[in-house]
């Protein structure tokens, strides 16, 4: 374990993708939307993510320099192609039409296809916060999540990101998973060899196990709730939504067909869609009430929650966002702690692009 | 128990509402809506809750003749006042506001405020569907649920509906409350005097508990997800976007604020905004791609979920909607089963409003 500074790593990655061939502008965001799954303490979405990037440009399932283009809108919506290019940088892409169809509309929603893995959700939705904007994200993903009642892969973990701004306090910040658990929690409890608790996945009987390896024997992850008695069909609803939001509405490929972010596994030769999809929104507060007047309400919101009385074992009441924001200011002042393979995976990566990793981090 | 058929219960409720003094149009509306409840098999939600509407209005809680008015818009969004009027009326005269934008501006998105309980949530989304648009319905309800971490009730179980339709298969058509069991749930444990599954409420200092009076006794009720293990965070995230849309961004009463349903519970005398709230939205599917393209795939998603493998101890995957279709086509056929202290409620209502509630169901 090494603490390696904000900068210095985002410029390595953006070294990466300038190598690999993304333009200046397009390397720049994409250094920026993965390092900042870094700072909020996403490290599975963050550079530990590069290398996989990389593989799948080498199998030209990432395009280096797409052509990303609107082909279908109307005042309030657009359906974006994404051709094949990082999520990364489709992502800011697809918002920034969202933020623009909202300011004259009142609300923007952008459908994408043909993309890629786009980082966290939470970049995106937070994109809208400084036009006094709310922000929405989601993706599908590869399949790991079986319905309620199924024993089969057909949704992945599916993320909702939504950001509202406030006033004095800081924004509301939400960005989960539609699974009880992501699926870097998993890898925590494998790499600490412990189980996992009940509810997070099930064997490939649809039996529910802690075995936190039941995924390589056809088990899967389970939506939030866990089982039925705890709802689980709500999270089921949920991952479903994003799916259909993502991947129906834009023409990518949904379910069982949303493409693998392994470069080991094969493509469907049946796909039913084009690559990965998005879905962002952006709504103008004023397109509702004045935003002096909505901000001031959600600090009163934000106060009251903050403030409620806690249950014993717990010393305070979070609001969404609050654990990402404490750990990038503490990151941004004392570096990203990256795993020992971490680091060997961006010394290899510094190989082949010629770039010396270590160059990078001797400040 | 008895059985009563779905139509006389619509004429008796409808006529209730016309003695209330609610114009035509709306009675029969406010009818149609509430009894949506009861043929979808949401028994809490339907006749068996006219007479808390009944005593709103005798406190003048509930305006029987309101002037329900766009106070603010743009080209996708309007914020409706209620006037105080039934929310089985206001909701679908906000939901045909956000339709008639979706028409022109691609989607509609309406926040009301000033409005009272709405009968379920699903009505209202499902009334996008004829016109080939997604359908999206929430409200923000009486604070019966803590946050994680919380032991004070500051949100309510705050539904969210979804309705997406598809081509021949039936639409998908998600309706369900933010916490991991709705309150009619515990109701119905409460009558066969069963105990609650941990995960469902937590006591007054925020333990755990199976007591499903735990809420007579300063407890509440959990997001969905439990406990923090089980990512009771996301529920609490759920529930509280409900809430912020439907009444910080409408101006109606929030978190704590939100106006009981129950009319022995007096109004705060401290409300931060105007009645209950409730967000809707429609969005056109042909704004992003021709709806019938969108429609075959969608019966192509739900032909795969439906026929994915289930688990031992199950016979089938449901999609979101299957359930209430299907008592919905049994009660059409059979009536609608009453218990005998809501039957004696009716009749008791129609005593106050000189109506012979036995004379409707001899057929």
């Amino acid at each position: 374990m090494k603490n390696i500074s904000y900068n210095s790593l985002k410029l390595f990655a953006e070294e990466v993708f300038l190598r690999m061939g993304c333009p200046a502008k397009e390397a720049h965001e994409a250094a920026e939307v993965l390092l900042s799954a870094d700072l909020r303490g996403v490290d599975s979405h963050g550079v530990a993510r590069l290398s996989g990037y990389i593989r799948l440009w080498e199998q030209d399932r990432i395009n280096a320099k797409p052509e990303i283009k609107i082909v279908h809108e109307t005042p309030s919506t657009a359906v974006i192609d994404g051709d094949k290019g990082l999520g990364l940088v489709v992502a800011p892409f697809a918002m920034r039409i969202a933020i623009e169809k909202a300011k004259i509309a009142g609300t923007g929603w952008v459908s994408v296809k043909n993309s890629n893995h786009y980082g966290i959700a939470g970049y995106h939705s937070m994109m809208a916060l400084e036009n006094d904007m709310i922000g929405w994200s989601m993706t599908n993903a590869s399949p790991l999540v079986s319905p309620t009642f199924s024993t089969e892969r057909l949704l992945g973990t599916n993320p909702i990101s939504i950001a509202i701004p406030a006033d004095k306090q800081p924004p509301f910040v939400a960005d989960f998973a539609t699974t009880t658990a992501a699926n870097g929690k998993l890898e925590v409890l494998k790499r600490k060899n412990e189980k996992a608790p009940l509810g997070w996945v099930q064997d490939s009987n649809g039996k529910p196990t802690t075995d936190v390896d039941a995924l390589k024997s056809g088990g899967s992850m389970l939506p939030l709730g866990g089982d039925r008695e705890h709802a689980s069909h709500k999270g089921y609803i949920l991952g479903s939504i994003v799916d259909i939001f993502s991947a129906v509405l834009s023409g990518a490929n949904y379910g069982p067909w949303a493409p693998p972010f392994v470069s080991f596994l094969p493509l469907r030769e049946d796909p039913v869609g084009d690559g990965l999809g998005h879905f962002f929104g952006a709504m103008r507060i004023d397109a509702f009430r004045p935003a002096n007047d909505f901000k001031k309400h959600m600090d009163n919101w934000i106060e009251t929650f903050r403030k409620s009385s806690v249950t014993e074992e717990n010393d305070r009441v979070l609001i969404p966002g609050d654990p990402e924001r404490e750990i990038s200011n503490e990151r941004l002042k004392n570096g990203i702690p990256l795993l020992n393979p971490v680091i060997e995976d961006l010394i290899k990566i510094g190989d082949q692009f010629k770039l010396d990793f270590k160059s990078y981090f001797k400040d």
